[in-house]
């Protein structure tokens, strides 16, 4: 069984997201198609990129996760296909694999304005249909990577800003704030462990293992299920609490190794 | 493998839609199931015609679309099923079908109320678990169209207002707005190929080939993935700039055929 | 086919369902997988516990219904896993299940994590991919109920308050606003019958068969497709047009028996 799933910018409101499916179900008959988000903020490559994250490796090897988050469309940029410790994704070259590529352990990508095996787009506006939902069908159907382009070794990456080391103090920001309101910042989990205290809009916030440890309504830090430093509010939003969002510094005192 | 689609107007907040799916997965297990969306706004018809219009025939002949927006539930509305260029389609007779059935090369419809095959509804609020869910698993298990009801010659349709000619000047209006705040108007694109500026809300807008090609903030007029006019603002929405809506007047300078 | 259900509160926004999708595919390659809303509001388990009522039995037995609506995650309450009435159920003991054991003819529950077939979860914050969906994949996959944990006599429920009778008259509350702005209230249907006459927030509401019976705009009383009395406007949202909601005291007037 092939999965394609499907990961835009696009809404579900207008039809667009059925579009592509349509595509895919007629290219692709045999492929099961599923939804991850359509969600993701207008052009918000970024974002996309770090959704792609929590997923792309949990699917199985031959897995084809499409994403259509692509405000240069119809501009010169590139789409690709890649191959990533197995599996593929197709989509447009502005980052929006970042994670993806900094994550894998082997990567190939190929260049998918560079084969014949795609059709033209015959709209200027909407390549999810006419251009990548093709190409993915086509890898669903197990087409070679190769036959799908040229290669490419400098597909497009975002890097965001590392956290600094102050002393006893890491000092970061917040990357991201999720639909609870929990502010994930980009101290990594292996410096998270040895975190007891952080600050953050001027308060003080405690260390604990999970949510339920906290009081109601109490702030906490704890490591995230992306391995990251998080601050929270049991059973509320800590984006709201603190008027914090991404950007917003974070100090963490990390303890000394003894 | 035979696929189901689905279009609401039920949101996914309450449970309603699983209902429908639990319905399908009894009635026809073999059968895909795939969302295209659930948001419609409440009993908007018009919009639910203009949906499906992009995705009705991008699935493959033998697809079941099952679209219900049906704010006359448990009226004497009829019900309906279509074949229309090979794809199957069931919901209420009040419109909802209108681009399907101006689109299709050739169509047949059948009255779901002349049945003994599908149940009487056994709530007066929710056909679309009692009703017509059950009418598309038929079809999806391969019943034919006929098997389903009386043929039907007049099917609702939903005509809006087709823009006019002033001299060189197409006069139309603005007949959707997309979630990205794009404005699509009810100009088609034989006319639209030849449009070299347009007005709208007393600005002058220059036409473009694609959202890229214009400045970021920039309003543009192209041609849409729909086929229709579009005034677009890069990177932002159109309908917030200029204040504009369904029914907002637009004028569409055409060149002179040479 | 076996299908695998999905209901959450975590949005779509994040990529969170995808992890939980991702890890059901590696681990129960063959089951299909539908969504039915992710939007449920963060930790509302009493809502979460209505709407499974709508569906969990729609759905053939053999079918595994995911439930991750979990506030708290990390603390030492139980996972169970069920099966009542033949289908399957995955989730946290804390209430969530409440409707279906109150619904189901027969139920078994185990407690997850009393058995060596699960892992420990590896994050403290995510258990519906550490945990839960493993779990849900196992079933799938066709393990025994038992292999997964001990016997248990006393999940959690949920019991609303009940109406109560004075005179000729029922005393209720709102349970539950839908997205039309319905409001359904805790009075069942088979007192819903004899409803004559409804009052609400000082309003009289008279009782009518379905929504297109009422005039446009005017309030009504009918029996729901849940089969509880709901109060409604056609055409419009009951819920905005009294300020009613959740708690909010209905009355209902029944005819006497003859």
């Amino acid at each position: 069984v092939v999965r394609v799933t499907l990961l835009t910018d696009f809404g579900t409101d207008d039809g667009f997201v059925g579009a592509m499916k349509g595509v895919l179900a007629t290219e692709a008959p045999q492929a099961l198609v599923e939804d991850i988000s359509h969600q993701v903020p207008p052009g918000d490559v970024a974002k996309a990129s770090r959704v792609l994250g929590r997923y792309w490796r949990e699917y199985p090897p031959g897995t084809v996760h499409l994403v259509v988050v692509d405000p240069g469309v119809g501009t010169p940029r590139r789409g690709l296909a890649l191959e990533a410790d197995g599996r593929l994704l197709v989509g447009p070259d502005n980052g929006v694999f970042g994670r993806v590529l900094s994550e894998a352990t082997v990567w190939t990508a190929v260049d998918l304005s560079e084969t014949d095996l795609l059709p033209a787009p015959s709209s200027a506006t909407f390549h999810g249909r006419d251009w990548f939902a093709p190409a993915a069908a086509l890898l669903a159907e197990g087409a070679p990577l190769q036959a799908l382009g040229a290669h490419v070794m400098d597909p497009m990456t975002l890097v965001g800003p590392e956290p600094s080391r102050v002393g006893d103090w890491l000092v970061g920001e917040v990357q991201e704030v999720d639909r609870f309101g929990n502010l994930a910042t980009n101290i990594p989990g292996d410096e998270a462990e040895r975190v007891v205290l952080v600050e953050m809009m001027g308060t003080r916030i405690a260390r604990h293992g999970t949510y339920g440890d906290a009081e109601v309504g109490e702030l906490l830090a704890l490591l995230n299920s992306d391995g990251l430093l998080e601050v929270a509010v049991r059973d509320g939003s800590a984006a709201r609490m603190l008027g914090a969002g991404p950007g917003t510094p974070v100090r963490a005192r990390v303890r000394r190794p003894t």
